[in-house]
């Protein structure tokens, strides 16, 4: 069980830094597409952040506490997002696609720790994130996708 | 005017801060008090993190960017929190009042610079925070105040 | 007649004195069980200060004017209310408990005279007022009930 | 400090007295305007009813305790209030704008205070009172113009 | 019982005589306060029409039928209205008074009715009529209140 | 323009009835249906009341006064209904299916007479109107349609 | 006063088996009219449900305890309801007739033990619940009546 | 077309000077019926400013490009409103009623055009604003008529 | 009749080819407009798809049935749709323009075959289908404006 | 992973059979459950029509595109509805049962592909589909079992 | 699949019997807490409560009947509450978190009884019900904490 | 105070004109940004448009009557907007961000003048539209960087 607990403080110091990002992307976009793109991190960071909370009950009904507060959740992510403030929309999307890419593949990875330790309400909701950050996986893709305008 | 820009990004690191402390705590609280404290800190962390966002719009107005990211925030925040998992409920508020106390300080001071830069639209959203951090002093502080049941 | 709507000035300046009792209280209340009871005392005011406009609707209907203002109140109620700001809560709550009791009995004598005059319209209004003061009673005197917490 | 709290004690007494005045009005006002000006004093009393909450508050913040009831009202307020139940609608009309005249004047010095004590959140809820009861000033005044109707 | 179910069909036909009375007041009343007196009769008449559908109600509880249609009301029915199309706002006012006193009385024999045959579900409801009965006599009664302007 | 006032007032008594017949049905209708048709009749005489305001305030626009009252619609009207309190489910569909056969055809006729006489808001609300019939007379016509059930 | 709290107890009993059968029957119920009764079952049970709040409140306003559980409720109700999970629909609308019946008349018992006993605001309360469930005997047995479709 | 594109610019122009003039009558009014009236001419002007964007999208729609600002509007209107600032009520009430009377006029000519041009998607948008602008006339006369009070 | 009727099934047919072409480019559109066209797309199919209801309606209206299913649809349709699901956003736009072309088209024939049988209840809900399409066309055609963005 | 996204459009286009089928049966059903089944193959239709948005965004979370339009649907589905318009409610009603037990059984299918593809967002989904038409296949089979009404 | 039914059967009536137990404590409780946990218990019935019904209708959905009334429950219930009426906070806290672990314990036996009989749909539900007891167990052994108030 | 007064009139025209402006680039604009700028459009004249009523208010508040028309507006106003309706929308962006920068100038100026006039209402009126409209600036500086897309 600690396993599994150990592995959800990662993923939500890592979802905080996917939040984090999400909302510095929003502020400091620019150019034509601005009024889109900043309505679009706004989407995302939106959703992100109110995963947090639940990840965090998780823990606690697991009999741990749960960490908080910017060194914390510096420590404790295994994601390095580009805090740049001054990037180009383009590279705003493939930096969130790549912190997105790893969070899909560690909430993979916990669902399989929270089945196996006979969690069953907890892997519910995981499942329900992969479905979400895969959401964004497809949209974020879309987006970036060359053509003729 | 790069005095209040910085001035601002302090501020939204310290807040950014107030409101994980006022969070975590939120998770971690225990005792009979539970119910009561797990609801007043959902409160306060609410109203501290919708004011993130207005923070940061101001200093993107002054035609700055906007710092985001853990890193960001304890490199820029001046405020160090209590991340200690597990405190007493007056501990818990002893420690958030400290926090709110050096916010309110900083807050007063930004005021000055933004009146005296002739950023009136700034000044007057420093004040509503004034007050509303001044709120949240007087009902911490009559908590924590003594009595016979 | 006269001597209904001469009942009903009395109570409507009773009842103005408990709407003011109880929002006193909620502003000056303080200690571990600040945030519960300042909720409480909200409930019990925003639900006594509701009552003052039917009340006042009903001295209308039956063809007599309405006093208002604070020396009428004054004169006219004949409860006197403890307007200390400094109380702990037990004693707020004991404060609160006699008003209530006064009020209740007053209600009843009320339902009696209206019934006796025939107007069933008022008599029927009274009887949901003595429903909601005895859930008052109910409520206070549970919170007033020792025990091991 | 102590200056702006005794300030905020006699301002609530007299937005008290406000409030009733309206209120009272409410229910006695006659004649064939009786559905308008029925509802214009229950707009007035809705909206200055609503100020006495905040103006209390920050009569805590000041770490300060808020007075309340008819007694206390009554000793702490600079106005009288003509409490006559039978009035003309402009009579009536004539007396609240006397009543918000004086309010408007105290709201005014009060700022001031506010401002020299470096009270900006204090300052910037008298700005928005002053804004409201000079709105109410306008429309009252407006009605009582003499006009071929 | 059947004279408390013949009782309550003359009080729906003599209902809906005045909600019909009020809605053609609604329409066809005119002069400088027609703003004021087209929303009064529309208060009006939405209360009286909404109380059909319980009055009818409780006669089919009483395992009777429900009358409808215009030639059963005005059969059943024993007031008399005025549905003249031209009246001045003030004749207006004087015969709607006259309605509303005939089906407060009307009400309050049929309260007693109900109370002795032991149907309190019925008499309750009756009760509740009665005082917006008297809600609207207190209200057409003020507005036709001389006064200076 | 008077033939088209005159046809909209013999239009408002026809609706008034089939508003009547349909609450009627509503409180009247027995059998293993009950709660279906119970509904059907609500939905039905809401929508046809609902039409009565608008009829008569386009009377008012034409610059006549609008009749209102049993007596006059019972005069008014040119269809008679059935308002004989027991029928069977069966029987009262059909009896409001003619009703709204009647009233159909007087429409179609009503918005020839307003074409003609370049009353084009009128046209516009009285082919409304019959959108709405033609939908009840669909809905009726298919419920009385036999089949094995 | 125990009279009056001992007769509550069984009436919240009753009324709880009442939910629990409209309630099973809503699950159960099967035919061609499944859809209609599911619903018409639904509306019961979730207003019988509904009331056994305010019962067991009145219960502890008259400072007596409030009885809870299956246990409980089975020893203290005094009607039996048909428990089987296999009934046409019109068996399972009689059913539900004749446990309405039973509480209607145990309604009206409570009521003048209410009454005599003072305790006007609780009479106030029954004298509703006597209306509600004399709605349902309505809609039961209206259902129940044989007709030609 | 382009015949009915021009006559709805002049529209556009035209029924702007309309909103312009009730929101400047709904500012400056003043009397006894103050009230009323700035609650009349808010109404008015909500709905003649919100036919402002579908009467320019149909300019759109007919491939034209849509005016816009004072200067624009004051060239292409046809009307000349009175925007004298102190005007008695009875004043404001005739220039609108003037106003509106040419509004209509102006609808009923494009209607015809439109018919002819077969674009009946416009047609039925202006049919639309026939009715409402026929209903503001019959409010406007309707308070105008003279009538003991 | 039967003519508009069989007009109406080939209209439901298309309109559905529509509304499944909008979803299907609301799925598979790509690139940096991805955001803006996947709404944009939204819009359209949700409005069009709301149509088919009323449509359906109309045809049991005229006492026919309404067809259903992907094999009448397809056969009734006049309009071949592209359903390539890769194609560039403007070809997208450009495919969705021709079939709104088509469909207004059809719109306007109705309209006057409706208008011909005295249908207007009909005629005026396809003149409200005009007008919308009609606004797609505008939209539709100005994003696919040639501009330097 | 192609395996899935193949299945997942036979089920897209199945389920749009179902949905086609639910909504034809709503417009085209007859006789005296009109009322109750026309509302029940609403419910029906809206659930299935609003679960093809995601299953399209499954197919795209894929990498894969998502089929549209009547003659795609008609080739990828494996069910073969029955679109005669005119049946008899009980025909309808085994033939929408039909079409939901062959969508149940696919479903069951899908479900163990994306366990096995470790899709768990996907599988979660679908999971939730099956607990929705399993409610269907009650509601249905309830419906059709014999009983005396 | 039998084995799974019989399990739900003993579930909804545990179920059922937490629900009981958490209103009876809810009206029982007495003490300085008694605003926060009258709350507290609130939450938890309304929650457990909710679930009775899809619990029932998974066994409906199984092709079996559903159990209703106190007399099923008890003889069908494997836990046995403490229906004692007056307990000490303390001790209704710990009565209702042996019940929760109880209830939890089944849930999970239950999940693989689902699993293994490929009901999906269900197993999912039960997935939800855990997270939902888990985080009751969490804020009641939160709740229980000894601590420094 | 006259002083303030007229700078408030200047006001009212100026922004009057910028709200046309947006609302007429809002009908006008074209280009594959079309739906992006149509929407921004919006938000910018809606939040223009709303502030006009307030500024009037404050005019009359000052005791002089408020101008109206697109007469008074183009004599009062200092700004001159480009009223030509085909640009680019870059062009439409540099022309609104010029009339944004010449407003936030002149409410720069107002705000000194009331607060040296002692109006602290109208001066924290002011500060929230200098928030506001540096709110636009940003937004409308961030679209027009430029960016590698």
């Amino acid at each position: 069980m600690s396993d599994l607990s150990n592995n959800l403080k990662t993923l939500q110091a890592n979802v905080f830094q996917m939040y984090a990002q999400a909302h510095g992307y929003h502020w400091n976009v620019e150019g034509m597409l601005f009024k889109e793109l900043h309505a679009f991190f706004l989407e995302i960071y939106e959703d992100v952040f109110d995963s947090i909370d639940p990840i965090s009950e998780n823990i606690r009904k697991l009999d741990d506490t749960a960490p908080f507060g910017a060194r914390s959740w510096l420590q404790n992510s295994t994601i390095d997002i580009n805090d740049n403030e001054i990037l180009s929309p383009v590279e705003m999307l493939n930096e969130l696609y790549s912190t997105n890419e790893a969070i899909i593949s560690q909430l993979k990875n916990i669902f399989k720790i929270a089945d196996v330790s006979d969690e069953q309400g907890i892997a519910n909701f995981i499942a329900e994130r992969i479905d979400k950050h895969q959401f964004w996986r497809w949209q974020i893709k879309s987006t970036l996708k060359k053509s003729v305008i």
